[in-house]
């Protein structure tokens, strides 16, 4: 962590807080229009690069002052938020369109999808004017989309026609929608990702044919072995015979699933037949699945290395680009960047920055105070403003400014003190512990009840206190995830019980649902236990760090489920249906075949022991 | 691949071959007892501290002659098979031992048992004289094994005599018995993963912990929400009211082996109370798991680097102990080691080592061609010896010498360069994928069956090709592991084909055993497709390069599983019977259960969705 300096800089150009907006920002130092020589459309531009730089996009726009502000629009994150809303809902159609969950008229659902395809029209209109006119019909991305949108629209064509005329209509379309969120310009993780695996895939493929190979080698082994011995699987059916069949259930036995049922039929003929499938499960589920996963780990690690080492080289270009924009050359020397020029940028991208935060980063840039800086130090800028600096102003407590002789009176700082002490911390965490105990309880008991209520009050004296001795704007600062987690939790039980015990006395009536959320509140509040031990806290972040990481996946896992479930739902829609009772059984009857498998080999297995 | 160099050294002290054992080494070049002022006790001392560096000991031995020579025997790898051999029929006595799969009379098993502790205990007496008696005191691993001796011999007494007198009595000591794998002196690399485990289980702990807690938690919740509203399961069992046994439901359903069955009452109540268990199977089989196998993966890769290190430190150690044993000082000049001392040195630790080996591995670490090397390249020898060379002799056919006129014809050339082909290879491998459609039909069709015969002589014409057009001697090396295993299988098959055809003529009688092994090494045959495809190859090569680490982690496994053998035999020996009707009924029953609730269930489901 790193504290901002407290001394001010001498060469400020201007005494105001950070500007709210670019429009103030031309007037700023009273300089007009510009800045050491350059215009405002000139550190648009070096902003524009700085910024891409920054978020890592790779967007080969237009430099024309009129490109860039509609450039800077288009990467507003209010528009980029719009976006994933048009997309979401699109996604979300599914679930109101025939066979639907919750039906809805075909008219609803079309005017929706419409309204979605033409903002992700507006959105690509509005790229194709950032960029130029032959690099936009070169992207794959923007070809992608066109493509969806059109077929789309051809799709809904059709099928509100076949529908109105009363024939059979499938709306083949839906499968496209998920690629939208990989081709929208904001889906780079996906597409790195989706690159990364692409690029894994042929080692990959190599083990898994490597592993297909023994699966068909064990499967036709055990063809040659036990297809002419006439046993029997315990329905009675004939046991290893088929080689498909064969090939099928081993393939399952390397996941386990079907483990000791598979192999009983052998194994109650000759004891020795196990070796086999023991052979084959320490080959291919231990040695194969293993290899799987190593490799898969290797190589997604090293194209994803590789794509990383793309990105630092495209944002280093970016900063020079920048840094070309901006240089000014003195005579002979090496071209620099002043520090009224870096100020103006900085706060261009960074609107809310602190003026102390910024003054740190320059002088992290301007090492030996020269009032400038050359290339080098000026490329490090994208990765300096990406860094996390959390200000920490020591701030006096409101109260020691309203009530100085309360706050500051003997009786007072022992509390204080008090809750900064450890054993604070400790007397919680068996109070949340006992808490736990009494969780587990029956709650109909009106004792336990009122202990609740006990408990409630306890955390509530927790946050007060910690409010009183620590300054409340640094208690509730953004970093502070467990202060938050705790008051939002510990106050919504409170409203929640009150509601609760409000409906109790005036209609002797418990809502269910508003216990369940109680319920769910106290526990949650016991999770707080984690934040005391140091070593959970550690895997705690890092497990909140990875989380945009797995969002990414999880992105990619959306539409790979999508698109299949589009699939699936299109393929066996209608085909299995549970009108008459003989079917029923049937289907009751399969699905009891894999478990009396292992129940008759088992008892089998006794008979023989006996 | 390095080849060795043919040119012969000026300064070769014997024109001998390789000597064949020590005692032969002290006449060489006749200096009688000593070559550039060295004993034979000197480089005896040398050779030890070489070898160790070599394969990695790392034993405190006394340096006197006698010790050493003690040592050497001691490091002998025929006593060290045999210590392996009397560990596995040690360990093997629990097949024979009550309750036994194969009973064998108590004296039996005691006599075996009392000659594997005696030499347990004569190789520990041996150990004694190697090294100094403090030092043997002071390492736990032979007081380790001492104990083990002793308590095994305590339990063996205590058994015979309440045995003899009709007692019950438990054989306890088997338990220690794979401790002796662990902590004999050749189990060094099990100690390394041992301890490697043993250091990285802190930070795994951690996990688990964190893990364990967040099912406790869930557990809670579920408690809780579910608890109170009288739901069934499918037998009519109270469904999630006890919070061990909701625990005990929810740690079942990380491994999802109870994964829809567990959810079903609490889905058929209502479909929204599956969002609590995939956000659990979100949480702790996704994210908790992949955790778990991360920190493990990590932390023992980071003790057993640490461990490399350390050997590596103790492996140069060692060889600036042999340096100093054999370094001659000439003046004020660094000390070094002359060739004459070097190659006597090498021939001790490995006597097949050839003259061209040694002389390559000579002039790697004299590059200057000075006749003597200084203590860096000394030091390196341990790892020369290490790296397998392969000799590549370009010795004429022996055709070629026997008939020359008839081996150097234009057709024999043909074939010659027919077999060394890339088509041989490919239509090679086209039989042999045509053999396996063969091998895939029915083979009572008695065209297949003499089908067989046509592939098995083509196999036969491949080999002897291949002899004829390869020198026969590079064609069986000791790297030609594909050669090797062709041969064998095809040789083994002719054989055994013949056997059964002449069972079947004589007595119009098929062994089924004979037919076996004929189909499997049929099958296995075709494995040799995969050497054909260099990707395959590359794989197979790593899979049998990281075999040794792999029989390590066997050891481990076999450890681990014999002690919980062991002690679950003791355990459950008896307990369960089947003597009578009822409970047989009873343990039927409590099979079907985890099944039949999914079954049910799924019903319940498919009758509720009509």
């Amino acid at each position: 962590m790193l504290k901002t300096m407290s001394e001010p800089d001498k060469k400020e150009i201007t005494p105001e807080e950070a500007p709210e907006n670019g429009t103030r920002i031309t007037n700023i130092g009273n300089t007009s229009k510009t800045v050491n020589g350059k215009t405002k459309d000139d550190f648009d531009l070096a902003a524009v690069y700085l910024s891409d730089a920054q978020y890592n996009r790779n967007i080969f726009f237009d430099t024309t002052p009129q490109a860039i502000r509609l450039y800077l629009l288009y990467n507003h994150w209010g528009l980029q938020i719009l976006v994933y809303a048009f997309i979401i809902v699109d996604l979300a159609l599914a679930i109101f369109e025939d066979p639907a969950v919750v039906p809805l008229p075909i008219w609803v659902t079309s005017v929706i999808e419409l309204v979605c395809l033409a903002a992700f029209t507006a959105r690509l209109v509005h790229y194709a004017k950032v960029i130029p006119r032959e690099r936009f019909w070169k992207d794959p991305k923007n070809i992608c989309i066109f493509v969806i949108i059109l077929l789309s629209l051809v799709d809904m064509i059709i099928y509100g026609a076949l529908k109105a005329t009363g024939f059979y209509a499938v709306r083949w379309s839906r499968v496209l929608r998920p690629l939208l969120l990989v081709n929208i310009t904001e889906g780079r993780q996906l597409r790195r990702a989706f690159r990364s695996i692409r690029n894994a895939l042929p080692q990959i493929l190599y083990v898994f044919l490597l592993f297909m190979f023994s699966v068909l080698m064990f499967s036709l082994m055990a063809l040659k072995l036990f297809g002419k011995r006439d046993l029997k699987t315990t329905e009675g059916r004939p046991y290893f015979t088929n080689y498909l069949e064969i090939v099928f259930d081993l393939y399952v036995l390397v996941t386990t699933a079907n483990s000791p049922d598979v192999m009983m039929p052998a194994y109650n003929f000759s004891v020795f037949f196990a070796v086999f499938f023991i052979i084959y499960i320490l080959i291919n589920t231990y040695i194969f699945m293993s290899v799987f996963l190593a490799v898969v780990y290797n190589n997604y690690k090293k194209y994803l290395k590789e794509e990383v080492r793309l990105l630092v080289r495209a944002k280093r270009h970016k900063m020079v680009r920048a840094f070309g924009v901006l240089q000014e050359r003195k005579g002979e020397e090496e071209p620099v960047v002043s520090q009224a020029c870096w100020n103006q940028l900085v706060r261009l991208v960074q609107p809310d920055i602190s003026n102390a935060h910024r003054e740190l980063l320059w002088s992290v840039s301007d090492d030996n105070n020269k009032g400038c800086i050359g290339k080098v130090a000026f490329v490090q800028l994208a990765d300096l403003l990406n860094i996390q600096v959390i200000m920490m102003k020591s701030r006096p407590h409101p109260l020691q400014t309203w009530l100085p002789s309360l706050y500051l009176s003997s009786p007072s700082r022992l509390v204080c003190r008090m809750v900064q002490h450890r054993a604070f911390v400790y007397t919680y965490d068996l109070i949340i512990l006992v808490n736990a105990v009494f969780i587990g309880l029956d709650e109909d008991d009106p004792l336990i009840a009122n202990v609740e209520w006990a408990f409630l009050v306890l955390y509530l004296l927790e946050i007060l206190l910690k409010l009183y001795s620590f300054e409340p704007r640094a208690f509730f600062s953004r970093h502070q995830f467990w202060n938050w987690f705790d008051t939002i939790i510990v106050i919504t039980a409170l409203i929640a019980m009150i509601i609760n015990s409000a409906l109790k006395l005036s209609g002797g009536y418990t809502s269910r649902q508003i216990l369940d959320i109680v319920f769910i509140l106290r526990i949650l509040r016991l999770i707080r236990v984690v934040d005391s031990i140091k070593r959970f806290r550690a895997i705690i972040n890092t497990l909140i760090k990875i989380g945009p990481t797995i969002l990414t996946f999880g992105q990619l896992i959306v539409v790979v489920y999508y698109i299949f479930a589009m699939v699936g739902m299109e393929l066996f829609k209608g085909k299995i249906r549970f009108s008459r009772l003989t079917p029923l059984i049937q289907i009751r009857h399969s699905v009891e075949t894999p478990c009396s498998k292992t129940q008759h080999s088992s008892t089998q297995l006794l008979q023989e022991q006996l």
